[in-house]
């Protein structure tokens, strides 16, 4: 009853959580931001298509524990020490009126499983990940090298001896609990490892690791979702680190492409404009058209106007993919899911 | 694809498993034996109802691959490097020519999640568990001093040396395995741990974990299903097993409670004739009328009736509890469980 | 400091447990018992002999132990906040004044490290597989099926419902929490993964597995110390083990091996007979000469005095065999240890 | 034999990492770079001081393995089955005759021990998580927002597509692979908990565990060692990342410390001047003799020198210190610390 109580909170606190990044999204806007890959920079995407990448983890959190909580639902009374109780009793009537599903199937089993520990907490090891590395990239994105956004006073701390020195604390934490969380399942299965049927006083070992999890999950929650609504981010500053590094290259060969260039050439022939650039300290938008036609022929007085922010975003326009009426609709489904997820919360208070 | 293909492939070999305990337990009959907590003799349950506790087990571990699946169904195709591809796709025409139920919803998440592998190997790391334990419970069961079982030659090994030893192999590899799927389940979390968003080339360390903890559970299956097939349970001995410890003293205090003596003082009436056998070396039916007449004046003449295993077993007469007919309607149930299954399982082939 | 503390504290504690296990060594005196390999009887070995494994194992734990003190034993203080401390500091003579060997070599190192916590709780987390392998088998010792010793009283719970049940509650716990300690070292390992230097908050994280692990093995020492002084076994249970399982077998073939059998051949002979035993349901002390010599030819009427009990103790004469003479002299070894030991705790107090 | 072997492989190939670290620190001469905590700009250190922070862990972690090589320099060969082999033997002059430094001391313990592969792996994890945290740093400082240094070509891929970009493969599978050899840690800790003694096929199951981890280790570290032989490092934008982030406020404090201030006020007054500079967006070396003393009346003309990167870097003379002078000896000792190691790999080779 525990796990079903924790998970039934956890869903209300991951609805927040999820409304809040789907609130940062719409703030968003169109702003733009580089997307990172092996964290060099690749392709431009919208800030708010990257916190949608969040959205989609924590859903699948949301999902895992809703699955999980059908099989935690099963009312263990009346399975006596293990042979099933000797008093004669309804289970089935009992169960339904505990708020239970169904009765457990087998008392030996009920008295011995401790499954709904090892998956709950299991699941809370994958959201401890998403939470480290949501933690990691704002981390990356504090420092004054990145600069994509600012700390939030409430969740940060300074020192007297150099006030100019914020740390973001919170964010150390969170990406430290990652490995708290997944030490407890290392503790679970370790513990019920090799136990033979039925009870044995190891299980009283699953306690601890499920409280501290489940608590540590509980209490981080709640702190994301306030911190991600007090983040500023600094929508100029990642906008403008897409105008170097070279972020419209994959758009320039698209150009090609659509014109008839097999795929694999016209990725050639911009990795050649792109190697001139590089030893020129200039961007490809920077090279003149008779420049760019030594790379391809192809190449004509439409092709500046291609590597344009906005031109670069909107040909990603794919399901799942950056351009912002796509991102526009996707926002718009996650509401719809965190609305149903609610309900579904909702229904289990 | 490979995850989903080793669900489709694990969820019909679980159906084996399956199959051969349910076969097991009808074999079995109404043969009893000891049931233990703490390793210590506790009551006694039909060896079948025994047996279906690790149909309880391994039944669950089917749906969680089941709800497993679902997540994993989701056709990446057309993410690009980061941003979606630049091609003009119909990604949801591709994704059902494939045989996935949709596409992913994000290109950043889809080229940075790894959240299909880490599901899978942590549900797996729990099967291994689960067979862990059943592998203790066998290897205990075959020692000369429990006597339970015989060791099938096939999947044992002896020595020309000591020709009157059987080693349980396969027992020990399966138990030992245990540890080594919990490992893929750490190096895999510890991995992704605190990675930024999208693609890193860490993730590539995923797999080899990915692949062995799959290839591992893949080929446990089946061997411990040919081992069940291939077991000689001693049910003679079994049933030997609990004519002593006192497997009777909970029916004993049951008797009272049905005469109307509180739950609490019946269970100390019969703990002290407990205690007079123990001194005197022999059990509660080993006693008379008289001698019983001392702890509590509301036995009577039915009362050694009450103490014979059958009785004993009989009044465990709840859903999920020992008695012959809660156990038949149980190996029903389950038995069209796993049809349901193996329905799902075609389905997918 | 609080690791140096905790050492020594410990290295004090597992004397105690040595002293405790080297005691029941001396009270077992010649008493035998079956030595097990895959849980199955192998070959017969003092009980003292049994014993001195886990003296063996207790004292690794000790000196890795000793060999972590050596670099806890460092003073980081003078180190700044990064790159030193801007205060002129003598810091070899402050270092000596706190009792440490040395100051840590580097500002940025000392500022980040925690291998200190690290290394040590990884020793913690061998030392808990070895109390978890002790409490295994104290547990499987006292099953009825067993019956080689006796809960004690004071570490054991009953119920007033099965008064005959003793529950082996203290073995249990030792044994889950080899989980615990485990999944502490895999919190730490987890948490510092990845990190930048030099501080990083993460690394609070790692105080609280410190703490855990370190008191969870402070408090188990003692309560296993206590058990082995009150446990009682019962010798002549074990020995009568001894008797059955053909336990002898491999003392047979060293008969054969002596009179110039080659040792596949003569264990290839002894095998034989064993099987022939087995059909007949006896052992090899009953076959008669004339039976034996259908084995082998070179079978002499002091056959059967090699059979016996002491004359297979006697012939595993090696260091660190079961023959009592060596025994006795492996205790002797270990008390020795033992007070060098106490010796340098002593110092360290 | 296996685990010696290693270990005295990797004794030789940590000795290479360490002179290769050292071979870099010397090349890097009195250049100076942003020391961070928390990722933030902290105080500026010589790069030089940096490295050395990576030669005291892999120092650390070869020690270790010589701790470990004690007691895995045992002779079990001797021990029998269980009890002790039954061959006259003299295990003495065996163990002197192969290299070994003993017999193992209890022929029950010997069959039944894996600390040395538990060992082995356990300090093979904590170097695993050095060269993690070295990779992170290594691919955030190659970002093109930092860029302190070019990846080397040899180690690093590229794409026809994105010629401009160059992705860490190196760095990311060192990172990555922390999370195998944990795995492996956790795959040995589990196997072996609860095992009954003596043998048990689950040991089996440690073999992969400890080829994998002492494989992978085997391998990582040459590589690490030609990376950093190859690596160059952008000293010049290093040293000018000190310039801003108001590096020099500790020292700033220092000054008035020197002059009396009492160390808390000379940081807040100093915290006052920056809070100023950061509002007027300039650092303290900006600000005229007149505004600095509004802040503190004990500024002086010589204030400004002392803000100097080289006053800076000079004040932290300590031992551990990043004073250049510290640094030079810091080194030296490192150089005579890894001959020592490579006198003693030459020894046991």
């Amino acid at each position: 009853m525990y796990v079903r109580g924790s998970i039934d909170e956890l869903q209300v606190k991951l609805a927040d959580l999820l409304d809040a990044f789907l609130a940062s999204a719409e703030r968003a806007g169109n702003a733009a931001m580089p997307a990172y890959t092996h964290l060099q920079k690749a392709e431009p995407v919208l800030v708010a298509h990257w916190l949608l990448a969040y959205v989609e983890m924590f859903t699948r959190d949301s999902e895992r524990l809703a699955d999980c909580r059908k099989r935690v639902n099963l009312c263990p009374l009346g399975s006596g020490a293990v042979a099933g109780t000797t008093i004669a009793l309804d289970r089935r009537a009992m169960t339904a009126e505990l708020g239970f599903d169904a009765p457990t199937a087998n008392s030996v089993d009920a008295t011995s499983d401790r499954d709904f520990v090892l998956e709950f907490v299991t699941h809370l090891s994958l959201q401890g990940v998403h939470l480290s590395r949501w933690a990691e990239e704002m981390i990356l994105f504090s420092t004054q090298e990145f600069g994509f956004l600012r700390l939030p006073e409430a969740y940060s701390t300074g020192s007297s001896a150099m006030p100019q020195k914020k740390n973001p604390d919170l964010l150390e934490l969170v990406r430290g609990k990652a490995g708290r969380v997944a030490g407890s399942a290392t503790t679970l299965l370790m513990s019920v490892k090799g136990l033979p049927l039925a009870y044995n006083k190891d299980l009283q070992e699953t306690q601890e690791p499920l409280f501290d999890a489940s608590e540590t999950s509980l209490t981080m929650l709640p702190l994301v979702t306030g911190w991600m609504r007090a983040v500023e981010f600094e929508f100029e500053h990642m906008q403008m680190a897409t105008q170097s590094g070279f972020m419209n290259a994959w758009a320039a060969a698209t150009y090609l492409v659509e014109r008839g260039v097999p795929f694999r050439l016209a990725h050639e022939q911009v990795g050649k404009a792109v190697v001139f650039c590089v030893e020129k300290g200039c961007e490809l938008r920077d090279l003149s058209l008779e420049q760019l036609r030594q790379f391809s022929p192809l190449i004509e007085a439409d092709f500046h106007s291609r590597l344009e922010l906005d031109a670069v975003l909107a040909i990603h326009d794919v399901v799942g993919g950056t351009a912002p009426g796509r991102v526009k609709q996707a926002i718009s489904d996650a509401r719809q899911r965190v609305a149903a997820m609610r309900g579904v919360a909702h229904a289990h208070a």
